[in-house]
């Protein structure tokens, strides 16, 4: 297998976007993707496209050929993948693997999301998808409630509290303030989240990420020839994807995802790496308790102490291990699709020192973790800037 | 990249499945895989699974995390792909090059829809998003309109007759009489297609494919370890895949899928094989114009030529080429999702000798075509049976 290298990002910015379409997002972002890289399309392989559920949100399947189509690509191959709020992820790796196998020279992927096309209500119902149908959606479990049930046993075995729960919505908000892609741009304090909405108990409004437009890209060539056309190629070095059941009430605990613990086992494992080599992380933040459990999870931290290490400040930019610098899901906006593929945006800034005041100074490793669903789809990428080695 | 070989098939009876599920369909397809395989569970290194909408239709995304944990086989990568009704045959591409990559050892690929649980138009709409749903579906096309615009000026260009569209439904309800697993299992005559009722003109009741339930899958596996656990492995020789533009009015001709030619060009060059040399082939027939245009766009048969093709039974077994051995999506039935996996199961069926009253004496190469929509996506496999060289 070859190594693999980012060499062009580009990102819409994400926000409620009525007057842009589902088009008009892809298209932004993947041009911008080919400017950062100096390509033209002709120098395009394969593209491959992470959406979750353009079907029932705006009408549209077949976006992957709706992408080429819209970027002027055709006759290439274009492919959507989807794995719920992990499609972008999993299309990343699906064209990191295009292009590690030797199969294509250059790839677009792409992530994508128009959200706010559709009622509330059928968003809602739309993103339960993601989860068991039959066993959680059906009986009304929607996925504020899922992950409200993580959190309260979280609590319970931990002694964690609301006040730590929060703790990760602030900080991501004082990240997602100095980030002009953000949908929120803004920072909270933690009395404004405790005295927020309560969705399910313990989450309230502000401990939920938001509905979003919004899309990403990123352009994918092997290492070596990446080193010619662009001054800082960013390596990714492993790359894991691993499943867990769709339904919670099937999993043997809940106060972890196994799927991202054993992605995570396979991508350190793949990159010669430990979780303390990483500079720079971007998590999948969809409550403020999958922060918690995912930097734990991950191995950044203790079970059980992800919570004080938010409290504590230890995954602020200057912290231990600076956590979600783009606001995360939870500030930067959860367009579901581009999610996975704006956090390898964002992890290519920082390792290219581009990401301006909220800069990880130094950073040399990075990694993105994208989250399906509750937790029945992880997949975890490494990254790194060789030209720092 | 190496050779990868098919070592297992199964599928579901395809048609109205009122006492099934989506999980109940992918199950009995994947487990009749693995059993044809004689292989166990715990040696699958990854899914892949083709659908196109699982959302709009049963509320479920995320399907192939949903087919892992139903198979058992978790925590292992499962990876949904969606190409509207070419999703099946993206799907195969992609476990076909994550086994040629020599990232994965062993490769499931499933294909699935559950279509009947939702009223007919809704059905009808949801079909709708894998065309243009802006400069389409919006205002009014649904894909029968489509594909009666390529019939009309088909008849226009070539003097082509309502008589040749029926001849190719009459020849896929002759085959598909001969298939257990179809969803008509019924011949019928001429004179029953042209007097059925008018979908879209030329285009009637029996010129289209129906709405189905069913799920098929494949085992993949490099050759040489193919060799060693099953009789008669089936080659992958070529996998290609070509996009065109989303709407029918982008494009320069419609009387051609160009995303067929491209890929047929493409498929053919890999496998160093030519039209001539295909003994057997699966084609995306969801209407009968389909499977003429199909006919010529792969090589077959010169453009033009393919309606009296069909009415002079070049295209049954027996004659020339047989195509749609399996009654194809307008016997068999099209559950879009498994539409393109089917195609495999039949095809090597036939090239293993296996397909009972249907069997065309003595296949060595046989080939699969599948497209999404109107034709923004084709992909095309051709097979062989190294046994017979």
């Amino acid at each position: 297998m070859r190594k693999v290298a980012i060499v062009g990002v580009g990102m819409t910015k994400f926000g409620e976007e009525w007057n842009r379409g589902f088009r008009d997002l892809i298209l932004e972002a993947g041009i911008k993707a080919l400017e950062d890289a100096n390509l033209s399309g002709k120098e395009i392989d394969a593209i491959y496209c992470g959406t979750m559920a353009p079907g029932p949100l705006i009408g549209q399947e077949h976006a992957a050929a709706l992408l080429a189509d819209w970027m002027g690509l055709n006759p290439i191959p274009s492919t959507r993948v989807e794995a719920a709020c992990a499609s972008g992820g999993v299309a990343l790796r699906q064209g990191y693997l295009a292009v590690a196998s030797g199969l294509h020279d250059c790839v677009v992927v792409g992530g994508v999301e128009k959200m706010t096309d559709v009622p509330g209500p059928d968003v809602i119902s739309t993103l339960g998808g993601a989860g068991d149908e039959e066993w959680e959606l059906f009986f009304g479990a929607t996925f504020p409630a899922i992950y409200a049930l993580m959190a309260k046993r979280y609590m319970y075995e931990f002694n964690a509290t609301e006040e730590q729960l929060a703790a990760v919505a602030v900080k991501n908000h004082k990240h997602g303030a100095k980030n002009k892609y953000a949908q929120f741009q803004k920072e909270i304090d933690i009395k404004t989240v405790l005295s927020s909405k309560v969705v399910a108990w313990p989450l309230k409004v502000f401990d939920c990420s938001p509905i979003t437009d919004g899309a990403a890209a990123v352009v994918l060539m092997p290492l070596e020839k990446a080193k010619k056309i662009v001054e800082q190629p960013i390596e990714i070095v492993a790359s894991a994807q691993a499943s867990d059941t769709l339904a919670l009430h099937d999993r043997e605990s809940l106060t972890e995802l196994k799927a991202t613990k054993i992605a995570a086992k396979k991508a350190f494992e793949q990159a010669g790496l430990q979780p303390k080599d990483v500079d720079v992380a971007e998590v999948h933040d969809c409550f403020t308790i999958a922060e918690i459990l995912a930097i734990e999870d991950i191995g950044f931290f203790e079970k059980g102490k992800g919570g004080t290490a938010a409290e504590n400040s230890l995954t602020e930019i200057g912290g231990q291990i600076p956590i979600n610098t783009s606001g995360g899901l939870k500030a930067c906006g959860h367009p579901v699709g581009a999610t996975g593929i704006k956090q390898a945006v964002e992890i290519t800034w920082q390792l290219r020192e581009q990401a301006n005041s909220r800069q990880v100074k130094g950073a040399k490793i990075g990694l993105t973790h994208n989250v399906g669903g509750s937790g029945a789809t992880c997949v975890i990428h490494i990254m790194k800037n060789p030209a720092k080695f």
